[in-house]
């Protein structure tokens, strides 16, 4: 629909650049530091969310539920009736976490007291952050918001989360390069598997947590937290991401994704050539494998900034290396995980040099989504995500599999062919 | 060369109840206790060596030099020199680990002060004991024995093994049934590779150790001593491979093996249906990959207890589990391992319910080797293994494949027969 042809040369060199960049990323997580530190732009009031811009009329459920979780963890709401009433009365701004060099899972919300992790790109120089991870089941990112959501939360502020940036400030960071290459080796996809990388973080900053936690059972309780939860890198592998992609971004005539990310409602996806502008289309629902007691039928559309690790060639597009993940997210067999990798292949620029897949004898994961392969071949990305239940209070109800929807991608062309002149 | 065709339903009758107890087995890592309390017959000057029994005499050097270490370790002699003189002049009793529910990985060395893992075998009743990993390089298994070796030992027995021992007893225990299909998944063999099983053990084990440590820099240093070791679970791994395969003895006419051992010197195996013989050969030389400096000159042949993973169907029998470690050992490619496990299933009579193998479809690793098929078939069975220095003091130089030696398995068919009646 757009006749790049002629300028291919020049996108050549532009996403030659892009994919050097991407592939060049050498992300650190150094710190975990209150929001409100990091972002000065999160006042009181002001709550960031998952996905491309939206506001609360358009808001899914958990997203509404997360909104008035937070409102009531932070003060401004004395309970989640006050909290609704204030968010539809426009009390509330609300901002990407992507305008941020942040990122959040699921409803992903981000407000001034929360602690962030934070992953500098030591190639790049600049930083990204994400919460820390809450556990499975009734948690805020799902859209749970009563008490024992919102008690958590403000442990994770008050104890985990400190503790964690003097473990960080103590070993001088850990490097996430060599980390995510390993968990490849050991069954991880870093979506929606994380159990390895989760593991080796955790034997690698629990003797400085040992040293920085006076209180022994505090610190019993943040290892058994931490070593309770398989998913825990995951907030880790999605600031990685946002720190890997961002400095991608503004190459002119470039047209590789440098983020995906949907809100529940809206699927979002930038490129680099077209700097900080969206391209969105409604979110499709996941099709996947549901808790005991839940169904299709409770499921809510696809959410979260996660599909950033998928845009540096992880989740879905690292399938083959996590085979075991196929089963939980109900994406089948080996070959068929091994099938989903080698497509995600027909749309990407590279391969990542370390980032490798063992049983495809050390090829590397494809990396560098390049917009123009996926319309021409008609192939979508594919993303192993979390289900959340649709109305707002209750949680995680299943994982599965969503693709991307073509539109964005379609959007994405059509503007660049006519910022370049030859739509 | 031994007709067991006559018996074949009695034979089959046997096998059957002896695999169905090697599958039942439940082992569960349950505490850490000095020697002497666990094997009362541990006196002074008695050392527990790997392999079948072998004198002074006839050891290889690495074993030497770690009976000199472990007897200045003891305090039986003032140093490495006058230990030497002590073992020639028979001062020393030796007998094997395997006499004494035990298994000791490479030299073996098993004396009374050491603090020893315990595995209980839920199922059987029966527990199973070994010594705490020492991490890899110079250390007394690979036959390293100076100070630096002697010192490490002294704060595994004072600090590690006593702080182990109160987590294990306050946790209430590790299951290791469930964790050792976890580590299939994840790519360990739990011979040559065991960072997974290493890090999951870490991170359940973490909350109770720190409780159990009142010292924060003590437990800092554990924390980073156990979490630096990529071969911690080793040790865990073969106590409880002792402990499934003690129950499987004795059962009359079974041709299963119930113990590969070597002690660098000698191989030895045993089979349920000779109880306690030892039906050895001499032992063969690995065929490896060496740490740089080193190459196959500088090997000691194979040695160890550590073959007792092969034996209930880990180690080079789920080679395909672990293809990153095909490369470690220097087996080849990722096709090449999965044809390792291929030839193990023709030696072996059945498949672990639950020690599965994702990229085979979840099919079971082969346990249960039959002497009458390695004989019929010709196929031995292949070991993951170290690689010591085959002089005293210097330790580990590198990594490799080994097979044990077809003599041991003709010589117990032909000892079964004579027994039988059809020799």
């Amino acid at each position: 629909m757009v006749d790049t042809a002629a300028l291919a040369p020049a996108i050549r060199r532009a996403n030659s650049k892009a994919l050097e960049i991407l592939l060049q990323g050498d992300p650190v997580l150094i710190d975990v530091v209150p929001a409100k530190d990091l972002i000065p732009e999160l006042k009181e009031h002001t709550i960031l969310h998952a996905g491309p811009p939206i506001e609360w009329d358009r808001m899914c459920g958990p997203m509404r539920g997360a909104v008035a979780g937070v409102a009531v963890f932070e003060g401004w709401a004395r309970d989640l009736d006050e909290a609704g009433v204030q968010a539809s009365k426009g009390c509330f701004d609300f901002h990407p976490n992507h305008h941020f060099s942040a990122v959040g899972p699921m409803t992903g919300l981000t407000t001034c007291s929360q602690p962030l992790l934070v992953v500098e790109n030591r190639a790049a120089g600049n930083r990204a952050y994400c919460t820390v991870n809450e556990g499975l089941g009734k948690v805020m990112r799902f859209g749970g918001n009563d008490e024992s959501v919102r008690d958590r939360l403000a442990w994770i502020r008050d104890s985990l989360g400190p503790a964690l940036g003097s473990a960080l400030q103590c070993c001088g960071g850990i490097p996430l390069r060599p980390l995510v290459a390993r968990g490849l080796t050991m069954g991880d996809e870093m979506h929606q598997r994380n159990v390895a990388c989760s593991s080796l973080l955790l034997r690698e900053l629990a003797p400085a947590l040992a040293s920085a936690v006076a209180d022994h059972s505090d610190l019993s309780e943040m290892l058994a937290f931490m070593g309770s939860n398989d998913q825990f890198f995951l907030n880790i592998a999605m600031a990685m991401g946002k720190s890997i992609m961002d400095p991608v971004r503004n190459i002119e005539q470039s047209t590789v994704v440098t983020a995906m990310t949907r809100n529940g409602t809206d699927f979002g996806i930038r490129i680099s050539g077209l700097g900080d502008e969206w391209f969105t289309a409604p979110v499709e629902m996941p099709a996947g494998l549901y808790f005991p007691g839940f169904s299709a039928a409770d499921a809510n559309p696809d959410m979260g900034d996660s599909t950033i690790v998928e845009t540096i060639g992880l989740g879905g597009f690292a399938m083959a290396a996590a085979p075991a993940v196929a089963g939980f997210v109900g994406a089948g067999s080996v070959a068929e995980a091994a099938g989903i990798t080698a497509r995600m292949r027909e749309i990407t620029l590279g391969e990542h040099p370390e980032w490798t897949i063992v049983s495809e004898n050390y090829q590397g994961v494809p990396t560098g989504i390049d917009i123009r392969l996926v319309v021409e071949t008609g192939i979508v990305p594919t993303i192993n995500t979390g289900i959340a239940h649709r109305e707002p209070g209750i949680g995680q109800v299943g994982a599965g599999v969503v693709k991307a929807p073509m539109a964005c991608f379609e959007k994405a062309l059509r503007a660049l062919g006519e910022r370049l002149g030859i739509s």
